[in-house]
């Protein structure tokens, strides 16, 4: 099939005036590739179940050693991938690349032609700010992405609510923006009156005490926790001081918010629950938690006098999707167990997603505009 | 060799937890990979003549499947470079990727122990901004990475001149800042009191007119022809009047330079030259312009008579690496017909670097200071 004959497009996450991958008016997807010397080349979509698919896929050889593959229809969303060049991970030389699976990894942007909630509109844009800044906790300079919204430098006085927004294992603090389009999310919510005006602050979620060595998962028990502390102990003591000192925050718990996604989710959790003089929102994004929730142990306790909790926290938010089991089910326990204690909690369930960056962008748009109401 | 018997340490290019790419201190490099399929993987550096040398070099299979070589001694500096496995380019998963040679490429940072003016240093930091706006040449949104000085925030009324600064060929608007740094340089210059607080605009350079379809090089002369305009054109008509809209600057010809390197250094001295209206500071790094300047025809004439010029323009700057002959030798073209002219002008030369991003970090370095003095 050639370029420009049919129907299909160089999906959006092309690289400069690259012709594939090409997505067709169904969402079959082709990918090609020039690799003249290998005897076989394979698709690997990364994560699980996702809407590309779940297995690999051989691309056929052409005479002039390009190799091709078309893929049945896909559902709309962003997916990693790899191209396994005789066995060999290598990232496709057509994408652009992402950080995830911890490492540049090869990105494919497939467009709902049905919504344009995270498409960039003819709206009002926010900025994403770099920020570096010393953390004591690492005992390094860091860097973390501030969004600000369109309107934070129409005048020096308004101060705005500030969501922290945490990535997922394998990612980082790019994740949100450049996979997840928050900006572009916030930007349109906004725009439609449909959210409050925010900041919205997106920080690595890797913090590792000064000399430490960074290790790979999986991680023991012990680590775990202790990633856990050092996470907790960068956003109440380092990076919380910093964003209310270098931006107009409204610098109290009722205008602060947490979320995350899968471990960051989990970090969320761990963050918000424990820090309530910090945050009055917290939010987990198919939450990697796993382990049945113990009201009375889990969380500092904070689960187990319900009366106070529900006086105290104006949202606690769980989404998954339904097409990602696991984390579907560990929300599913979580609620059971809110339920059980009288905790009031909000869930949501994006249709037909997967652990995979549309679950995730959905669940912030039904997330954001819950956020810092009265 | 293995990784922490010696004096080695993974290069700061590395992605997390990566133990390679591992540089020495004599600043030989150890490239490992684990590849066991393959039958032969080579290293090959990005560009000509760069520091970290100029042709490929076979990595060594091991037993168990990984394929290690250790270079010679290179120069510091910042070097693309990827693997050929069996023939195939593939970037090193241990690196991060950063946009150059069209597509995301792997990277290698080689630390200069003898120097720290483009390190991050406990020194007040500016902030990288992502803006997106709407281009009227072009038809779309496009994105510009706006740095802010330190004090930009400090009270509401300072305004700042600002610095464009484009990038090279096959790079994109990312480029002086996560590859050349270009954040950090002007943080510790502005704190040293050595250069002005500016605002620094980086766009991408390449602006296509609606409908027209992207190529590749190498470009007719016609095609280069329009794309310089459309340059131009996004320039002048586009990016000026957003950047002075939206951030406090001193909105006057003194008060704006155009800089680039490469590419960016030919568009820099086309849009700046023909452009004295809105600039009155030009700056050519490396400046790709092979052919001699004529200057009753090129530029609109503007080097025809000197003191016009001279009386208009308050920097003209050019400069190179001595490790790049093309372009040395250009420069020393362009300087022959400035100073037969009796045009004003100013060269500077990096030493032993070639067309790589360690002589742009020392020419941005030596030209920052040199911007908006009376």
């Amino acid at each position: 099939m050639t370029a420009g004959t049919d129907d299909s497009k160089p999906a959006p996450s092309n690289v400069r005036g690259a012709a594939y991958p090409r997505i067709h008016a169904d969402l079959r997807v082709t990918f090609q590739v020039s690799v003249p010397t290998a005897t076989s080349v394979r698709l690997q979509p990364g994560g699980h179940e996702s809407g590309l698919g779940s297995s690999t896929m051989d691309l056929a050889r052409g005479e002039d050693g390009t190799w091709t593959v078309t893929t049945p229809p896909v559902l709309p969303g962003f997916y990693y991938y790899w191209l396994l060049v005789d066995g060999v991970a290598v990232n496709d030389p057509s994408s652009e690349t992402y950080f995830g699976h911890g490492r540049s990894t090869s990105g494919l942007e497939v467009p709902d032609p049905s919504v344009d909630f995270y498409q960039i509109r003819d709206v009002r844009h926010g900025e994403v700010r770099t920020r570096w800044y010393r953390s004591e906790t690492t005992g390094s300079w860091r860097r973390c992405l501030v969004y600000t919204p369109p309107a934070y430098d129409d005048d020096h006085t308004t101060r705005f609510p500030v969501l922290y927004l945490q990535h997922g294992a394998g990612e980082d603090e790019r994740g949100w923006t450049t996979q997840g389009r928050a900006n572009f999310i916030l930007d349109n919510l906004i725009d439609a009156g449909a959210a409050k005006p925010m900041i919205v602050v997106m920080n690595n979620g890797y913090a590792l005490e000064p000399g430490e060595v960074p290790t790979t998962p999986p991680y023991s028990p012990e680590q775990t926790a202790r990633l856990a502390d050092s996470f907790r102990d960068l956003i109440l003591r380092d990076v919380v001081p910093v964003i209310d000192t270098a931006y107009r925050t409204v610098a109290d718990r009722e205008s602060r918010a947490i979320a995350g996604l899968s471990m960051g989710g989990r970090q969320a959790l761990d963050v918000g629950l424990k820090g309530l003089d910090t945050f009055a929102a917290i939010a987990g994004l198919s939450a990697a938690v796993f382990d049945p929730i113990d009201p009375d142990r889990d969380y500092g306790g904070v689960l187990a006098d319900a009366d106070a909790f529900n006086e105290r926290v104006r949202l606690l938010w769980l989404g998954a999707g339904t097409g990602e089991r696991r984390f579907d089910e560990a929300l599913a326990s979580m609620e059971s167990v809110l339920t059980k204690q009288g905790i009031r909690h909000q869930a949501y369930r994006s249709p037909g997603t997967a652990h995979e960056w549309q679950t995730w962008r959905r669940s912030l748009q039904a997330l954001a505009p819950l956020l810092f109401r009265d």
